[in-house]
C-alpha cells in the first residue's frame, strides 16, 4: 500500500478537474463574509457514490440527490444552509428540482447531473426567490473549495476540510473532502453533509463499496446528541482527471480505500470536536469483542451516553457509567473478562476494579481528548467511536435554536 | 370493571399485612432525617413477580432478587441507597446474600424470602460493616411505608408513592406502590426501583403477566437521559390479607390490572417530573400507528430526543425536531399522512405545516406540562410516552456526581 500524504490547505477542489464556489443568498442572517449557497462541479464526467440518512422523514433534497446518483450522471452538487427543505409537503421536491435546474443553468449542465443538499431549520420552505436571484453570483473556480466548505456550515464554528494524495500508476491521485455538522449527530448512518472528490477514475461499484465501508468506520461511529438528521448525505465523485484508473483488488485500490478512510475519519473527528458546546473529544476503543458489530455497538454506546458525556465534561472519573453504557449496548460481554482504561490508566482488570490513584486520573482528564479503552476479552474484533463532552452551553444553545 | 379510588397518603404499607421501616446506616452523607437502609415485608406468605434491568452489567443485588422471586418464596425486600453494589466482582454477590440474611435475621424470616435492591454509585463495594451495625435499628410497622419510600431515594428530590383500592369479592382490595429514580432512566426495561404491594391473593402467573403488561405501558415508556441502569427492579408482592382471591379473566382480574396500571403510570410520571434538573413533564401521544410496537417506538423516540428535550426547556416550538425524532424511530410512517399537535394547537395536517400563530404556541409551552400528539393515520394503535426537559442544571449536576 502506498504512502498517503496529507496536503497543506486541502479542499474538495484539490483534486484536478473540480471547481467550486459560493455566495450569500440571504437564507441565513447576514454577517460579513458569510456564504449560504454553494456549488461543486467536475469539469469531466464522474462516477459517483452516496450514503444517506435513514430517517423516514427525509428531505426531498436528499431524494433528488439519490435520483442523480442513481442515474449515473451525477457530477456536482448545489447546497444551501439555513433551511433544511424538509417536512414541507410536495413543495420541497419541486424546490429541490428547481435548485438542480438553477445550478445546471449556471454551469451549462443537465439538471440530472446535479445533486442537492439543504441543511438548517426543518419545516419551513426554501426561499426560492433568494436562490433564483443569487445563484448566478456563484463563481466556480479551481480554488473555490474553501468557499464551498463554508457555504454548508450551520452551527459549526469552523470548516472541516482535508485533502490527501498517494502515488498510483506512475502519477499522483488526489482525494479531497469537506463536511459540516455539529448537531443532530448520531451514528446511525451518514449523519451530516460531506462531499468527497477524487481525480482517479473508479468504477461505480468499487466507489460505492469503498464509500460505504469508510462511512461505517468514520461518520457512522460519531455522536454529538443522539439525534439523527433528516438531510444527511455523503457524496463521493471520481472524475479520472489524474489519468489514473483504480480498480478493486489492486494495490492502488487498497491505497484509495485507505486514503478515503483517512479523509473520512479526519472529517468525522473534526465534526465531533466542533460539536455544539463541546470542548473535549472522547475516543472510545473496544477491543476483544466477539465480532465487529458487537465492537461497534459497544463503542458507540459509550461514546453516545449522555451520562458519560456529562461526567467527562466535569473531568469526573465516574467510570461506573462507562460500564453501564457497555452493558446496555446489547453487545455480548462477560463482566469478569472486562478490562477498562481511561487515558492508559487501568481502572478494571478481570472485571475487578483496581484501587486507582484518583488524583492522577482526574489530572489526565483535563486535556482536550479523553481516551477510553474497554477490552472485552471475548474475541478479536475492535472498533473505535468518537463523541464529545456535553456542556451547559449545549443545553443553552439548543434551548433557543429557532427563537 | 370496578371503580378505582386513589387513597390519601397512600404507601406500600396501605394494603393489609405489609410492614416496612428504614434507618440511617451511613452509606450516604448525613442530613437530618435522612435514611438509606430500608425493609419491606409481608406478614403473610406472598406470591411475587418482578421485572429487571436488561443491562449485561447487572448488580448482584438484582441477581439475588431474581433468585428469591424465582424460588416462589419472596415476601419482602431489603434496600440500600448510596451504593449500587455493581461492577465489584464476586464480592457483590456475597454482600447481596449477606444483606438478605441480615434482613431475614431481623424479621425472623428465611434469607430466600428476601429480595435485595441497591442503588447509587457503581464500582464501589457495599460498606457491609455499616449495614451489619444498623440493620437491627429498622423498626418495621404497618405505618412504615413512607420511611421505606425515602430510604431508596438517591438524586430524587421527592418520594414517589401511591395507593389505590377497588371493591372485589364483597371486600376491598388495596394496592400500594413506591418508586425511585431521577437519573440513568431510559425506556428499555424496568429502569428504576419500584415496589408494589397488594392484599389480594393472586397466582404467580397472573401476577407476572399483569406486572409485565403494566411495566411496558408505564416505566418502560419514560426517559430522562437515555441511559439504562444496572440495578433496575420492579417487584410486586401479593399476600391475600384482604381475603379476596383474584383470578385472570374475571371482572376482578380486570380491576386489578387497571389498578396496577394506574399505580405504575402514576409512579412513572412522578419519576419523570422529578428528573435531574427537570421542570417540565413532556407527554407524547402517538395515534394511528400500524401496530403497538410502532406506536411505542415513535412515542419513546420523541420523549427521549435530546434536541426535543432542550427545545422544550427553552419553550422553543421547534417542531421540526419532533418530526426528526418520529422519523428516526424506525416506526412505519408516511410523511403526507402525519398530523402534529403541541398542547392541542395543530402544527401540521396531512404532512403540511400550518401557518401557526407562533406567539400562542410559545405561550402554551410556559407551563409544567407540554403535550405532544402525533397522528400517523396509518393504523389504529396508540401509545403514550413521558419525558422531561433537559436543563443546564442537568449537565452541571451530572458533571460532578462522584467528585
Amino acid at each position: 500500500m502506498a504512502d498517503i500524504t496529507v496536503l497543506a490547505d486541502g479542499s474538495v477542489t484539490s483534486p484536478q478537474g473540480f471547481i467550486a464556489g459560493a455566495t450569500y443568498a440571504g437564507i441565513r442572517a447576514y454577517a460579513p463574509g458569510k456564504v449560504d449557497l454553494g456549488m461543486l462541479f467536475s469539469e469531466q464526467a464522474t462516477t459517483s457514490a452516496g450514503t444517506y440518512s435513514k430517517n423516514k422523514i427525509l428531505s426531498p433534497s436528499v431524494t433528488v440527490t439519490k435520483e442523480s446518483v442513481a442515474s449515473g450522471k451525477s457530477r456536482g452538487v448545489i447546497v444551501n444552509s439555513g433551511c433544511a427543505n424538509c417536512a414541507v409537503g410536495e413543495q420541497g421536491y419541486i424546490d429541490a428540482q428547481e435548485m438542480a435546474s438553477l445550478a445546471a443553468g449556471v454551469l451549462g449542465a443537465n439538471p440530472q447531473e446535479l445533486a442537492v443538499s439543504s441543511t438548517g431549520i426543518i419545516g419551513v420552505e426554501l426561499p426560492m426567490g433568494l436562490i433564483r436571484n443569487t445563484v448566478g453570483n456563484i463563481e466556480t473556480t479551481h480554488g473555490g473549495g474553501h468557499d464551498f466548505a463554508r457555504s454548508i456550515l450551520t452551527t459549526d464554528t469552523v470548516s472541516k476540510e482535508i485533502a490527501v494524495s498517494f502515488p498510483a500508476g506512475g502519477a499522483t491521485v488526489t482525494l479531497g473532502g469537506c463536511a459540516k455538522g455539529s448537531g443532530m449527530i448520531h451514528p446511525n448512518m451518514a449523519t451530516m453533509l460531506a462531499y468527497l472528490t477524487t481525480d482517479a477514475q473508479i468504477d461505480t461499484a468499487f466507489l460505492q463499496e469503498s464509500l460505504s465501508e469508510a462511512v461505517d468506520t468514520s461518520f457512522n461511529m460519531i455522536d454529538i446528541d443522539g439525534d439523527t438528521s433528516t438531510n444527511d448525505t455523503v457524496l463521493l465523485l471520481a472524475n479520472g482527471a489524474s489519468g489514473v484508473t483504480i480498480a478493486k483488488g489492486t494495490p492502488e485500490g487498497e491505497s484509495f480505500a485507505a486514503a478515503l478512510l483517512e479523509a473520512c475519519i479526519h472529517l468525522a473527528r473534526e465534526m465531533v470536536k466542533d460539536g455544539e458546546g463541546a470542548t473535549k473529544l472522547i475516543e472510545v476503543t473496544v477491543e476483544g469483542a466477539e465480532n465487529l458489530d458487537d465492537a461497534r455497538l459497544a463503542a458507540r454506546s459509550v461514546a453516545s451516553s449522555i451520562l458519560v458525556k456529562t461526567a467527562i465534561h466535569g473531568n469526573d472519573p465516574n467510570w461506573g457509567r462507562i460500564m453501564m453504557a457497555l452493558g446496555k449496548s446489547g453487545a455480548e460481554m462477560v463482566e469478569k473478562n472486562i478490562a477498562l482504561y481511561i487515558n492508559d490508566i487501568c481502572i478494571m482488570e478481570g472485571g475487578l476494579p483496581i484501587p486507582v490513584f484518583r488524583e492522577s486520573l482526574i489530572a489526565s482528564m483535563q486535556g482536550t481528548e479523553v481516551r477510553i479503552l474497554a477490552h472485552l476479552h471475548l474475541g478479536s474484533s475492535t472498533a473505535v467511536a468518537w463523541g464529545c463532552n456535553m456542556s451547559e452551553e449545549f443545553v443553552t444553545f439548543n434551548s433557543a435554536y429557532t427563537t
